[in-house]
């Protein structure tokens, strides 16, 4: 089995389908801004999910495939949204969209993604049984991704931040939709109640591990070559695991260097270098990669309920890719 | 039969759902920002629309009540993010949610009204019959507003916007909810397909005329005296009826002073003035007075199909308020 093929295969079918989703139509400035994004390209590790997760429970993807969509394109609508937040350039190698067509547009191009996600929804034949609950997964993973979000933000002004709190807030910001594209999976395709739950668990924990890995490959190059992005996480003070860890467990100089500089908006390039040599030290960014695998074992735990099928070996790989991916 | 009443009585049961509907929970801040507005009054026209409407076909209201919620919602929505894209500072005589909490915050908080309106209608118990088109009404109503803000704006960069692309624009921009509230007030009420369909014609058409009555309200007052709104409206190049109809017939001189001021960022108050005589002297300030009543007949017409009862009386009363209202 060859994980690359199998999602890229998958890959392929769902961009077809998104193509054409989001045709181009009047006013086109509005929607050249919304496809932007979408049609940049992107792993569409949620879709694939979807499909996969369907697959494994013996259905037939093209059940979830309004569904997949919908997870997608909000996945795109809430990274047009941050973008702006974040005063963001570049995404995927390209301007992002307030950028490219300024940010009036792109609030509105964020906006129209949201609605032509449910809009995927009503392809779904009228009295489709599993409907109502898809339709609630997509509402609450929404609601969640806010919330998440809003965290995230609230976090970087506060100096100490629990590890469990950390871990709801990327559960909410990061796996919400992961966790929906597995469940719903299951449901499209027809699971009963503790398959579905099996998958919904499985989501949910390769979510985190994604989210928890990437802080672990932002943070695990060389020191001298760190890119831009983790210094003005450092500098605004982001609660990533690894940063989260060490301000609970650096203990004198390093505590002193943390407390310093770890949120300082003007931390000169040197000083940036002194904070990542403290989350060294204190082991915070070996106990990232080692959380990031735990979170892949609960992943893959949670599959010894289905049978075995290419979907089901495609999934444990994909758990064993979270866990081991260098970029 | 009391309008104001009438509109009152409703609009209080409505805010005790609205605000029980929104009650804050974690992140605070974020619910504060997304609360910020929708508590902050409003006519609530839309939602009382619905329930009126409703009871206008015999129906018992309750039955539009988590639709009626999620279109108040919905243009909650859109007010929360237009207020950033237009940079107001004020709206409901309160700071707009982006000078309050800041422009991130506002545009997570306009997110997570939009996830709320699509969660209001999860109170529907599964299997009503009514659910899936209400759910479709709901999405089409936000691409429409969606692209008629975008049309909107690309027309103040346009000299020339024929009445038809206006009409069409306003249609989208403001009617659209308008026109889903009547609708989906009859629908959920159980009215057959032409009962409906006048419904759907009513609210058109009062969304039309309450737009129009806008455009002609903020330009009625005395020249001396115009708004700030005003100046800015026609330093921008908006596009009103009053600026459409009087960019297609005016004529010599008054073509001229158009060509030179209108959409001028840097007009004086003196040029404001010279512009707003010009929209008189063309007569389009009247036209758009005429324009509105036109389209509170074409209301009105509508409801001709009902049996006579309180709320088609409300709903007479409305379209008249609609083309006499001063504010």
């Amino acid at each position: 089995m060859d994980l690359k093929k199998e999602i890229s295969k998958r890959g392929e079918l769902f961009n077809k389908e998104l193509d054409a989703f989001l045709s181009r139509r009047s006013p086109e400035n509005l929607y050249d801004a919304s496809r932007h994004l979408p049609m940049a390209g992107g792993k569409r590790l949620r879709p694939v999910l979807c499909m996969i997760s369907c697959e494994a429970v013996s259905g037939d993807f093209k059940k979830v495939m309004p569904f997949a969509l919908a997870v997608e394109i909000i996945h795109n609508f809430s990274l047009v949204h941050d973008d702006i937040m974040d005063k963001s350039t570049l995404r995927r190698g390209m301007k992002t969209v307030h950028i490219e067509y300024g940010e009036p547009t792109a609030i509105i191009a964020g906006d129209l993604l949201f609605a032509k996600a449910f809009e995927a929804l009503e392809k779904y034949p009228k009295n489709t049984p599993s409907f109502h609950q898809l339709f609630q997964y997509l509402t609450q993973s929404v609601i969640e991704v806010c919330e998440g979000q809003q965290l995230d933000m609230n976090f970087e002004k506060r100096f100490i931040v629990e590890e469990s709190e950390y871990l709801e807030m990327i559960k909410m910001k990061t796996s919400a939709l992961f966790r929906i594209s597995c469940e719903g999976g299951a449901l499209a395709g027809g699971a009963n109640e503790e398959v579905q739950q099996a998958l919904r668990e499985y989501g949910m924990s390769l979510g985190l591990a994604f989210q928890i890995r990437d802080d672990y490959l932002d943070m695990s190059s060389d020191p001298e070559t760190l890119g831009k992005d983790i210094g003005n996480d450092i500098r605004n003070g982001k609660k990533t695991i690894i940063a989260v860890h060490s301000l609970t467990h650096a203990t004198g100089d390093d505590k002193k260097i943390l407390t310093d500089i770890f949120g300082k908006a003007t931390a000169s390039a040197k000083e940036v270098t002194q904070v990542y040599h403290v989350f060294d030290r204190v082991g915070s960014i070996d106990y990232a990669k080692e959380k990031a695998e735990e979170y892949c074992t609960v992943a893959k735990d949670a599959l010894k309920i289905l049978e075995d099928s290419t979907a089901k070996q495609v999934l444990v790989a994909l758990a064993d890719y979270a866990m081991t991916r260098e970029k």
